[in-house]
């Protein structure tokens, strides 16, 4: 986790409610990621003007940093005349990411902006579904016929290199476009001036095809260490590329909001400040309703037991416990599930002997977890801290062989649920805690209650 | 998240129990990250065996793979003459990372084998914390005098480029070795040939102190968008690069971790297929135990409130509903608020504006799920479904009232934890969905009880 707080200078926070020229004459001098965390502190309005204000490079730097929020809101707030050359200098991709998030009049209007060309890219780029490599991906590549030399390829590295997201990976393409090579810079600078630009490397290069989920792109650049993975169409043709930048903000959002889920919302991709109070209930009663519904369940089954809880009260004295320990144990069996399956360590057809390793294993953490509760309840009796009446030998042996039940069925339900959501197609963590714990609530009154009528049957019952 | 399973062919399938000089033959027309995962496949034994088997220089490239398990075994089971001039050629990183993992005899046998000057560097990244930046870092940087002009630059790149971890980013340093710029190979290429090297960028570069944390690595790589960032000691002197591939592993690995985190267990680093039965008991009892120690706290409580259960065992069959309820706002509203830590959206010093947002929230949320509580038993008794007794409407009304001041509660103490932790040194992301639903209960109990009081006093109770 990030450990840091923000390093905002009093004379910063000063000039962020003063005058946007004078801020803008400040931020001149620091980083675009700077200016675009400092402009993330201002209204739409004022980061306009803020923008407005700035030099041009630096403007559009900061409009490529896809930390900064808000961006189509910003460019709802600036004049036409200003809007027009820094959208036709920005990157594609983040251009795209503005469009998808104007509204309907605004895009026309800005879209008459734009030249032909640059018009032509972003409907092209829009076309692509945003979750896909498409949908993430530039069209800033350099790319080279596969008869050019080394020399040449450097040459034109050097005519075309400003205007390029990246210089670091050339693609080399057949006359149809299709890619047939990708060469580092560094293996172009160590090779032969003449040699044909294709014959640098051997390999064929990994690539994505337009249409993949953005995961994919993650995984292919993480795994082999990529700079940027070009994205192709059906025909191996290069359309575009993704950076490793773009990735790691990607992860860095994602691997937030995966807690978030796992806490009980089905994804929360908003900023916790700008959500109003009528947003905030908006995204989180559905998921705490869905839970309570399902949580009644529990009342249903309770409804069942009352007859056992009228005739021995002390019964309902460790509901709580022992429901808390059959959720625990399967939202601890659960997360582990969904880490070993993000990172390949477990397979969709490795359930079965998951299943074999988890029973055992929750059977064991029952059984240690019952002989503590064993030990609560003699010990409380002996010591006169409370008193269980007659059968406290009965009900403390209850209470150990429903936990082993209890925790039990919690891991093996709880290592499942992952596998079951892969298997219907489902992301596995999409599992929350709070489901999984409901999940397990209404079996673990079950099996107490069963546990207990068997044990306290003639006696208590 | 991943998506995807591995391709893993039949035919590797067979190879990889077969012979180990057959499948080493198709190993070596893979890429090293292909044969690593094939290797994670394999025990120790069987890996050494491939590794020695394969190229000299693939096998050098696949243990510079961060995601090649085992590799401390797998160099415990290699033969020093073939193991020597392996570690000799990795990458400094990679090295540093397996005598961290070697047991002392083999970390002295291997040590002896190395060079005078690999061994000097290694021993110096030894010294480092394994979670700092220097522990982190590899030494294998391009740095140029600041004298040195761009054509000087670029000649010595071609020389000590192939070397080097990364040729993209060049360190200039003045007479003290200290960093002055962070030259793009970008910039390089594209700037006057007889420039001085120190001119062709105008900024002081990012860097990071060698013992700062490996997050803040992370956070400054992901921010400026860097390829490689520098590593400096206290006089601003370069020690190393942290590069963006290493970055990336870690995200992927710590994202993973988050939700283990979250789910219930200390933290998990380990692979679950790796982990054997009391292995993974001695993992997983300390927490569940922790939880359950704490969960007793409800026993405690219920003991208070037995007469009331005697009275009215009504009130108990919505002990799992309500205790549920207030469980799940927690970890909701701690999920969020950790993701908002995380991602800088709030500040430690927002702690107060958070608690004035989520409280109303929380009641809000409460009321809502009240709501459904009263019409769920107005229901059942109207249709005859259950008989909650006379007073059903006053039982109605308590389950009501009880769900607003637990959910309420469960969303203010859930969203203060994450600050509190962090107040106290601890990650915030340290706090896990039991821990918050265990802090809850009790709580939750109590006002259930005192809300049934108030409302059913000289009625049901």
């Amino acid at each position: 986790m990030l450990s840091q707080l923000n390093g905002y200078t009093p004379e910063l926070l000063y000039l962020l409610h003063g005058d946007p020229a004078e801020l803008a004459e400040m931020l001149s001098t620091m980083r675009p990621a700077d200016v675009a965390d400092a402009m993330n502190h201002l209204d739409p309005g004022a980061a306009a003007k803020v923008l407005a204000a700035i030099p041009f490079d630096l403007a559009v730097q900061v409009l490529d940093q896809p930390e900064l929020e808000s961006k189509a809101k910003i460019f709802g707030a600036l004049d036409a005349a200003v809007a027009a050359p820094m959208l036709e200098a920005m990157s594609a991709d983040e251009r795209a990411d503005i469009f998808r998030h104007l509204t309907e009049g605004e895009r026309h209007r800005f879209i008459k902006l734009l030249d032909e060309q640059t018009r032509h890219e972003l409907e092209r780029l829009l076309d692509y579904e945003p979750d896909t490599a498409g949908g993430i991906m530039t069209t800033e590549f350099v790319s080279v016929p596969a008869a050019w030399t080394v020399e040449q390829t450097l040459r034109h590295i050097r005519e075309v290199g400003q205007a390029k997201e990246t210089v670091y990976t050339i693609y080399v393409v057949d006359r149809d476009q299709r890619l047939v090579r990708a060469v580092s810079l560094r293996d172009l600078l160590l090779a032969e001036r003449t040699m044909p630009v294709v014959d640098v490397v051997e390999r064929i290069p990994v690539s994505v095809l337009h249409t993949q989920n953005r995961d994919e792109v993650t995984r292919l650049i993480s795994k082999y260490n990529l700079l940027a993975i070009p994205v192709v169409d059906e025909h191996q043709r290069i359309l575009g590329i993704v950076t490793v930048d773009d990735v790691i903000d990607a992860i860095v959002h994602e691997r937030s909001e995966d807690v978030v889920r796992f806490g009980g919302m089905g994804g929360f991709d908003e900023s916790y400040n700008s959500l109003g109070f009528v947003a905030m209930i908006k995204k989180r009663a559905p998921w705490l309703c869905a839970l309570f519904l399902s949580e009644m369940l529990t009342a249903t089954a309770m409804q069942k037991f009352q007859g056992e809880i009228e005739r021995a009260a002390v019964l309902a004295m460790f509901i709580p416990l022992v429901m808390s320990s059959g959720g625990n144990s399967g939202s601890q069996a659960t997360s582990l599930i969904i880490r070993a399956l993000a990172l390949r360590e477990v397979k969709l057809s490795d359930w079965w002997r998951t299943a074999i390793k988890e029973l055992p294993t929750g059977l064991t953490l029952g059984a240690i977890l019952g002989v503590i509760g064993i030990v609560r309840i003699l010990l409380w009796q002996k010591l006169h801290l409370f008193d269980y009446g007659v059968h406290y030998q009965r009900l403390a042996i209850t209470i150990g062989v429903a936990l082993v039940g209890i925790v039990g069925f919690g891991s093996l339900a709880g290592s499942m649920l992952p596998f079951l959501l892969r298997k219907l197609g489902f992301d596995p963590a999409s599992a929350s805690a709070p489901f999984v714990a409901t999940l397990v609530d209404v079996t673990g009154l079950v099996i107490y209650f069963s546990v207990a009528y068997l044990i306290l049957h003639g006696t208590l019952l």
